[in-house]
């Protein structure tokens, strides 16, 4: 298996995205095809010292920037590290797709050269939050739909089953929706009209659930709109920064509690990687024709290596094949 | 001054709520009256022990439940404590009402006992979260309003900014919106409606803020809808629980790790205090004709008499008077 990664995307690109493949490559099992600038990345590998074995560079000359309007980057710069990556998934050159770049221009050139999956209106991006079991909670759509109609919610559902299915072996994911309260009277229109054609999809549907309830194992796949979704996410992102800086502040004010703090140090990384986001790296955008992985702009490392992980793991559970096969299912 | 407190209303009633209010008297500088079932409350001041110097007894027979619907609650259970503490508001023997009961039935109970503010179609109810610089952000609305027009953001900004003017002392409060993107063009259409108003509104509005900004002290007064105000709000619930939890869990797992905790127990639970969002306790409901402060279900006795103190300082600071003045100037 070949994962094609757009290793100029990203704020801390091409650095921390060939460091990042460099440490995942060994464990891996699956190539990586670091597409982009080759004198850079070529000199990006070097810096980076340890082993390229399970590396290649794809050559491309240009790169989309973080803030170029999507739609137009996408079609302008054909030889972009982005566009060139993507075209290796549709021509079967390479089994996924990885960036940390414009999350506009990475939907917008999978949408383009890959397309939909028949039957799928929108695609969605979900996001793998940390769940208090260990098992991840898969929500969506995080963002790439601000205005959605209820029918899309029940096929964001019925992506993120299928997803979870494959990748975290659950026979029956349980599907539950965001919103205000437990009663099925709850909410707005939107989630009104979607609880009642949820409840009819035939998926393993458990109702509503609340934002407190994100980390709480209540669901595995928690559908809600984009707007709402990209707003819960980039919440939980700045509760987790504010009590991690705040702890940190408290933790040094004090010579004693330096020292306690010094003994402290190993559990409270611990705990910060596990509450940290990135280390769930990689948001999968699903209804479309391939594995595509996007990373958070602002991924390190560990962020890049986690979200090629994901990458080989929706790859090789066949989460594509399985969604064309439910568009048949569907009979759409 | 006066403040009306039901004290049979909210999860931990009235053992809670009457200790919250002994625990406040001394240094409110206000006189509570307690609004419930005489007798239990008698009782229960007895068990809390301390001086009831401040606090008076107003009987009231009913109760309304948390799970009660809440138009025929307020209509048919008229001597309940919310009731009879919310006509003490309009009698003008009270001026402010607190509840940690059912927050639907205090919002009807608003509505029908006080009535809407001139020119205010909706009230919404005000979060304050703890803000990184040390003074609190009101994010509304909170829940009031599931599904919202454009204009009516633009009045929960303009509610905001008295509120955050008078009880703040800000003479501009910086007004934002609640959003997926920095530039205008972002968001679903509500969002994209809201600016263009907000932008002409007067108010000193500073454009979006995403959820990550909610705590970083960008505005004093960040608007949205009810239905994504909900969601931020108990999300940031969740996910500070979940980090509490962990941290925990982290610190207690080995020998030498318990004694470097027991060290830092001060500093954790100072943090943990800051970054509670019930020591924030209490959220104004904005646009009716009386200060009336709805406290979380599950508040404990801190958080009714941190409730008690936003009671008596939006009374103290004339904000419904100066709401009413609004009115005036908007020429509605």
């Amino acid at each position: 298996m070949r994962i094609a990664l757009d290793a100029m995307g990203g704020d801390y690109a091409p650095h921390e995205v060939v460091l990042g493949a460099v440490q995942a490559a060994p464990a891996l099992g699956a190539e990586i095809a670091l597409v982009g600038e080759p004198e850079r990345l070529t000199a990006e590998l070097k810096r980076c010292g340890g082993s390229q074995q399970g590396i290649t560079i794809v050559p491309a000359s240009e790169v989309i920037g973080m803030g170029e309007a999507p739609a137009q980057a996408v079609r302008r710069k054909r030889d972009s590290s982005l566009m060139v990556a993507m075209e290796m998934v549709r021509g079967g050159e390479a089994a996924a797709f990885v960036s940390a770049g414009n999350t506009g221009a990475v939907m917008a050139a999978a949408l383009l050269v890959l397309g939909r999956i028949e039957g799928i209106d929108r695609p969605a991006l979900g996001i793998l939050l940390p769940g208090r079991n260990g098992t991840p909670v898969l929500v969506l759509d995080a963002g790439a739909n601000a205005d959605c109609r209820p029918e899309w919610l029940v096929q964001f559902a019925q992506l993120g089953s299928v997803y979870m299915t494959r990748t975290a072996h659950l026979p029956a994911p349980r599907v539950a929706l965001l919103n205000i309260g437990e009663e099925e009277s709850k909410g707005n229109q939107l989630a009104q009209e979607a609880y009642t054609l949820l409840k009819r999809s035939g998926l393993n549907f458990t109702g509503n659930v609340e934002g407190r309830d994100l980390t709480r194992g209540l669901a595995d796949v928690i559908v809600t709109d984009g707007f709402t979704g990209n707003v819960v996410l980039k919440t939980s992102e700045g509760v987790a920064d504010f009590i991690l800086t705040e702890l940190q502040a408290g933790l040094t004010a004090g010579v004693h509690l330096k020292l306690a703090a010094a003994l402290l140090r190993g559990a409270l990384q611990k705990v910060a990687r596990r509450i940290d986001f990135r280390e769930y790296g990689g948001a999968p955008l699903l209804g479309v024709n391939g594995v595509v992985i996007i990373g958070h702009g602002r991924s390190n490392s560990r962020a890049i290596a986690s979200a090629l992980r994901t990458a080989r793991d929706a790859a090789a559970a066949g989460v594509v094949g399985s969604l064309t096969g439910l568009a048949g299912v569907r009979g759409t």
